[in-house]
């Protein structure tokens, strides 16, 4: 059952995703797919809706009259639980139909503010009452701060257990994201190499082009730490600090992941303008085009304080890290989209290279995750020609997937895992409690202080002033986020 | 003064490097080279002569009327005082017309047996009196064995001081030869990894497509032990294992690699059949073509014992170096013309990504000597797709010089180091000594121990068996050498 089936995240990622997962054959004959939304709709024109956005999506259709039957649609009203009897009327039926040994996922792909009152009523009217496993996939925002993010998994525990809770964080889905995990433990090189005695800093960078475009009435209340910070950023930099675990399950990965946000040095008070900067875009030209400003776009206060940019310092306080700062940004209205991941390594201990002119380039180790995907490390060798002058090079390795097409995107990925009941790739509710924990600290100063600078930085641009600062001060400096380059390979 | 002046050397090597050095401007007008051979030529058909050398092999001409002005030439008894005399009248008066400033370089590009005789000449018929510096350029091989060695240097050294004596070794002017130091000395992410806790084993390739071809006489009483491991192979092993130098001064750099040299265990009678694999090539089949054997080749004897191809397992007793074989191979008619460096490094502690269907690959630096230049490394990085499981991906650099063209080749930057007086990619008479006495030991045995499977391995292939068993008696194999694949990066 898909919560939210006319919505836009159903449209554009899930539908898309099921159809390849059953082209692949990773998802049988023995499925249905009940859609759940508020307007009226037959069956037929929602498996033409269906069609069509796999259509749009990936240009594929070979088996899609075969797909699209076995969809259906149940128009809903989710406060009402008569609707949830019909509802689950309809699943019973499909279930003996479909043959589908009482195995239901329930996928909540709609607005947040009925997540508690749905799980709710799939306990109450009956439907979680299966023969089979019952999952629920949830959609972020998981809550706005700790207490609606506490009251919502208590909403939602009452219905699942903790193991039953699949929640979304796409970026888990990527491919170069689950790539870090084996970068760093199937390499013997790099083991030994990844603590505070080689690295000296550690960069993540999601920025977008985009705007706030439609988003506006959601964007104010949320804002970039609470809407990229708390799940995203710390997420990637959970994969990039955990120790080794002992296997690779889900139980001792994620219990790595929760360590190291439990490692994370708490930033309050007046401490936060030391560690964090936040911005809010001005009007600017965004790939040759001018756009408006944050508090010019639809459903923006004119005066508002929501931060469309943060950069932070994280410090992770154990053995492994003291001393290394972990630098993120996220924005929207920046240069690029790019999400990308540089550890860059300290400096050798004597330079037998230097010479005043010239200081010797830093190794680094660049992870691209999006768009381009693929790893560069980021050497010195000899400058050809007569001198024995290092000059940087660049070793790269371009991740061109199992085919160009066939490289399975994060939705259908997660999709597949949450079938097959593997949580790994899902955020556990340690992990949301402590990053809300980390950020409410900051976000509750920010919203009762008004940004005296906003607008702070120029759409088309890295961000403001004061993210520069915040390294410099440390002597480091952004890493240019630039195209992968495959050419200079 | 090149004596050898209308030998293979001179005008396959030198003559075009000389050019590119004069084109660079590296060369000023303030020179002038004297042509020494036995063979009568006048000037005019000696400059005709290093027209057309340089123009057949790079192609250029721009100022080669200029160039070729400066060239004269001496027909030149060897034995003869007189001959001498001549030359140095011709000598002192190019100085005073060239503005020379009584600098001198005597370039002995030619066969070993004179090199003792011409060198006491020089002095006793007073050639070496000069008011600026002498220089002496020499070429391979710098001896047969220690015994001989020590005798041609002390004939040397009674005309010239140990920094006066430059003897070639013309892989030390190859750019990525060079590269070895400046990949290990200024990257830090490397100089942690190079000892025996990180790095298993390291193999180093030499190989050659070429035969024996017209050098027959010659190599009959050398052999692939004498005419690349001396000199060639322990070169490059120096680089890789040798401590990092204070500065990087000539001093300093011989003097580290004269440590290397120092902490090689010497293999030495019994012991050599466990250490060391001799081979001579059978008729094959080479590029497609049908080639001879070793013993049908012009000017071989055909009962030989002569090896085509060494392969050895080096080891440095040093803290270090302790427990990690060095693997050398070098041969000829083999299937590939290659100079490759592999570094291999340890398995990780634990491997997580471990099935017993499939290892991990180890993790691989490989230093692309020639034809191609560059830096591979072998890491392991996640399949594509659903899997978690581990695939290896390759991060490419290919070094493509300055430009194409312009790129010095060896034998360029060797003569332009003379010129400078940087002798560091020259070998020490120290590094030579102790070469020769690691290898005597083992020609020693194999010139009186006739090998019994000869021929043992056939034109186009990898070399005989027993060297793929020296590894794999300790648990490794050689890694191919097949081409630096930029497509695949």
């Amino acid at each position: 059952m898909i919560f939210g089936a006319t919505g836009d995240l159903a449209n554009r990622k899930l539908y898309p995703s099921l159809y390849k997962l059953f082209e692949k054959g990773n998802l049988s004959d023995k499925f249905a797919v009940i859609g759940v939304a508020r307007r009226p709709l037959t069956n037929e024109e929602f498996q033409e809706n269906i069609k069509k956005s796999v259509k749009s999506s990936i240009q594929k259709e070979d088996r899609i009259d075969e797909f699209a039957s076995h969809f259906y649609y149940h128009s809903h009203d989710v406060t009402d639980s008569n609707s949830y009897a019909v509802l689950n009327n309809l699943a019973n039926q499909l279930d003996s139909n479909y043959d589908l040994q009482g195995n239901r996922i329930f996928y909540l792909a709609m607005a947040p503010e009925f997540f508690g009152t749905i799980a709710l009523h799939l306990k109450e009217d009956g439907l979680t009452n299966v023969s089979g496993f019952k999952r629920l996939v949830i959609e972020k925002p998981f809550g706005h701060d700790l207490q609606s993010a506490q009251e919502l998994n208590d909403q939602i525990r009452t219905a699942f257990s903790e193991d039953e809770v699949y929640r979304i964080d796409h970026y888990l889905g990527k491919e170069m994201v689950q790539n870090i995990e084996v970068i760093r433990f199937a390499n013997a090189i790099f083991e030994p190499l990844w603590n505070n005695r080689y690295i000296s800093n550690i960069q993540v960078t999601s920025s977008e082009v985009l705007g706030v475009e439609e988003r506006g009435r959601y964007y104010e209340k949320s804002g970039a730490l609470r809407d990229m910070v708390q799940n995203h950023m710390l997420q990637m930099v959970a994969l990039l600090a955990m120790e080794p675990p002992i296997k690779l399950t889900t139980e001792e990965i994620r219990s790595e992941k929760v360590r190291v946000l439990r490692a994370l040095r708490p930033i309050e008070g007046e401490e936060i303008k030391e560690y964090f900067v936040r911005g809010q875009y001005d009007k600017g030209t965004v790939e040759g085009t001018q756009v408006l400003g944050y508090r010019e776009e639809q459903m923006v206060n004119p005066e508002s304080n929501t931060e469309t940019y943060v950069a932070g310092k994280l410090m992770i306080d154990n053995f492994r890290w003291a001393g290394v700062p972990i630098y993120i940004r996220t924005g929207k209205r920046m240069d690029a989209k790019s999400t990308k991941i540089v550890i860059q390594f300290k400096d050798i201990p004597m330079n037998l290279y230097y010479s005043p002119e010239e200081t010797l380039n830093p190794n680094l180790l660049v992870i691209h995750i999006q768009p381009e995907e693929g790893i560069t490390l980021h050497l010195n060798a000899k400058k050809a020609g007569q001198n024995i002058a290092a000059t940087p090079v660049k070793l790269n390795y371009a991740n061109r997937g199992i085919d160009g097409l066939n490289t399975p995107e994060a939705y259908e990925k997660l999709l597949f895992d949450c079938m097959r009941g593997d949580a790994t790739n899902f955020t556990h509710w340690d992990e949301v409690a402590l990053s809300w924990s980390f950020v409410d600290k900051i976000s509750d100063v920010w919203e009762n202080q008004k940004a005296e600078n906003y607008p702070n930085y120029n759409a088309g641009t890295m961000g403001p002033r004061e993210a520069d600062e915040l390294l410099e001060k440390d002597g480091f400096h952004w890493w240019p986020i630039s195209n992968f380059d495959v050419d200079k390979c």
